[in-house]
């Protein structure tokens, strides 16, 4: 298996210091499933009261552990609840045995941990079409329930990783009714490195009080405008998830918070580009925002149709602003466009204006934006009110590198 | 720009023998409407009489010179008729200038080979977005006209290339009502080069007569199952043209002859292996056969999510038998799959069943697969009888250096 440890050039400096939310408290360990020397298991408890919402992948060929969450998401919220992930196998694609996987697992954590095995969520990534073997999860639940730590976020982060190459966190503070609610959530995503599957884990925890149907609003919403907008290279992997847990221990109920709502989104959106500028062989974070579209489900096919595009992808790798390509992607994309109306630009520069090259463009000035680390492609359909905006990587030798090694 | 001069892996010995086609003359010339050194523009002259059938791009951005083709495809047969192509310009996304020189070419071919104009087809195929300079195409059309000659379809193929590694032809003989018909056809693409487009054009001549809505019929059906089965890497031209041509010199009527039907069938499928075969930075040349599924349009989709997955086209290049993208390829294609009714199979090697690792999978002989040139990757949902098969190739480091170089 390739070791491709340098750090993404596109990773923050630092994990940043995220608060303590009340009402969950973290404990890690490293249980052996597959890496040595490093954690791998992370044990999250949940006081009662506490509100889940979540939203996961819609592969039809979706792992074990994500069935089993989809059917305990929106379940009462009276008792305790925990939330368990290991890394290093996703017991996906294992039949019946990873069905029993996840329940041996989701027993052995409602009795550690004092909680309904209903109100236990697990989550496994790593390789996949592999037995887990959940004894060694098992064996170590007893000593994580004993000692869970609410300030111990930034290890949750780490023991969830696989072959990303740094952990990721987010929060916000937001005022409701003139007292202060805290948001932080970790993420991990997306190094792959064969046999691995792409998997994204997302956990979020605020300590607002907010009915269930509520959250689950909110969450649903916001994925489609943070998670469901970004790719690094259009695979989707079986195991996505995506957990929000309201312990309510501010005892400020933020049901019906547009503020709380709205920071949220910034914790989600933070969270998401985390997993872009982690994405295998990046060196360029890219923006596409789409406008003038005859509808924004129209803007969103045209944006992941450039965002997906393999050739324009590699152009921005080599710092090329050749638009051209965006025009064949909006041409290929199925969604309506009108050739002579269409104008594009990179950065700031317009490149492209009602279906030819813009009378102001620069070559030279296109290619100094694209020398950046940060690249924006903006395009106007000039055919309505239809926006979208996505994010996505470059595509490199990176990329090729971590993939198209031998297994064995 | 960047100079790939090594000729693809995957390329035939040598350009086949193709018969002369009675009723089709060709000459090529070096016209510098780009390129140096090389021919750049093929005029084919066809005589009163032919039929033409032929299908385009559906991309929203295609180019002028693929609209007016469309709009002439269907066209009386009584007048002769001319196809004229110049490489190193695509005049695509080139704006009303680019109907212009769509239109002073055509009117030039017509008078130079004493043809309708609405009977003369242009393509064009190179760099998008610059005007074409037409006049230059033009310069050498007298010259074109007075030395036609019949068997001159191999300097065709060249002239038609861009990026392209090697020249593309492929014939058929064929009996009808005990006579004797012939197919020709010749093929360039998808070799793309910052800032080049990908583009597909193919020309294929027969000498049986057909009426024009048969060959039409023919040509599309056929197009669904070769051309439209093939992907390099989802990218989809602004300039892809395919155009069949029946002279009917044979005095064979061909409309109604199912050996005809299967004979051109025949050579469109080899043409766009050819073109698959001669993909940016191939290595392998992969057929992914998809059966068992709820329709054959489920299974195409399957099978297209399956051949355009960086994951699954990575570890090809690194012969890595990581069946585990296959499950993830179906599981976010958006048709339909069970989980537990898929099976999967490298070559004659059964490799995951009943939606886990096969009890025969052997990782050694499953290897010994992917070490050869030629990659099988079947897929059977379990669920009905739709099927489709499709081709594609392997995604290599030589795609990044082809399509990430700078273009200035």
């Amino acid at each position: 298996m390739a070791k491709i440890t340098k750090v993404s050039p596109l990773a923050p400096e630092r994990f940043p210091d995220l608060p303590v939310i009340g009402g969950v408290a973290f404990a890690t360990a490293a249980a052996g499933v597959k890496y040595q020397g490093r954690t791998d298991v992370m044990l999250a408890t949940l006081v009662p009261g506490t509100t889940i919402g979540g939203v996961f992948t819609r592969s039809a060929t979706r792992a074990a552990p994500v069935l089993d969450c989809q059917n305990k998401i929106g379940g009462a919220s009276g008792a305790g609840a925990a939330i368990l992930v290991n890394s290093g196998n996703a017991n996906a694609f294992t039949g019946k045995n990873g069905v029993a996987s996840v329940k041996a697992i989701a027993k052995a954590v409602a009795a550690s941990c004092e909680v309904p095995e209903d109100r236990v969520f697990t989550s496994s990534t790593g390789v996949i079409g592999e037995p887990l073997p959940h004894d060694r999860v098992i064996a170590v639940l007893d000593d994580l329930a004993g000692r869970t730590d609410t300030a111990a976020i930034a290890d949750a982060a780490k023991a969830i990783m696989t072959t990303d190459t740094f952990p990721k966190g987010a929060s916000a503070e937001v005022e409701v009714d003139g007292k202060t609610v805290r948001i932080a959530g970790i993420a991990k995503g997306s190094g792959m490195i064969a046999p691995d599957m792409a998997t994204m884990l997302v956990y979020i925890f605020t300590d607002a009080a907010i009915a269930q149907p509520a959250l689950q609003a909110m969450v649903s919403a916001h994925a489609d405008k943070t998670f469901n907008c970004i790719t690094v290279d259009s695979d989707t992997s079986t195991s996505d998830s995506l957990i929000v847990a309201a312990t309510g221990t501010s005892d400020v109920d933020a049901s019906d918070s547009d503020a709380f709502s709205e920071a949220l989104h910034a914790v989600m959106l933070e969270l998401a580009h985390l997993v872009v500028r982690d994405g295998e062989g990046a060196t360029k974070f890219v923006t596409v925002a789409v406008t003038g579209a005859a509808s924004d489900a129209d803007a969103k096919v045209h944006a992941m149709a450039i965002a997906n595009s393999p050739l324009i992808k590699t152009a921005i790798a080599g710092e090329d602003p050749n638009w051209g390509r965006v025009v064949m992607a909006v041409g290929k994309s199925g969604a309506a466009a009108d050739r002579d109306r269409l104008s594009i630009r990179f950065g700031d520069q317009e490149v492209a204006r009602d279906g030819w090259r813009s009378p102001s463009y620069s070559e030279e000035a296109a290619a100094t934006h694209m020398k950046g680390t940060d690249i924006e492609i903006g395009v106007d359909l000039g055919l309505g009110e239809g926006r979208a905006t996505v994010w996505t990587c470059d595509l490199t030798h990176g990329y090729i590198e971590i993939n198209a090694d031998y297994r064995s």
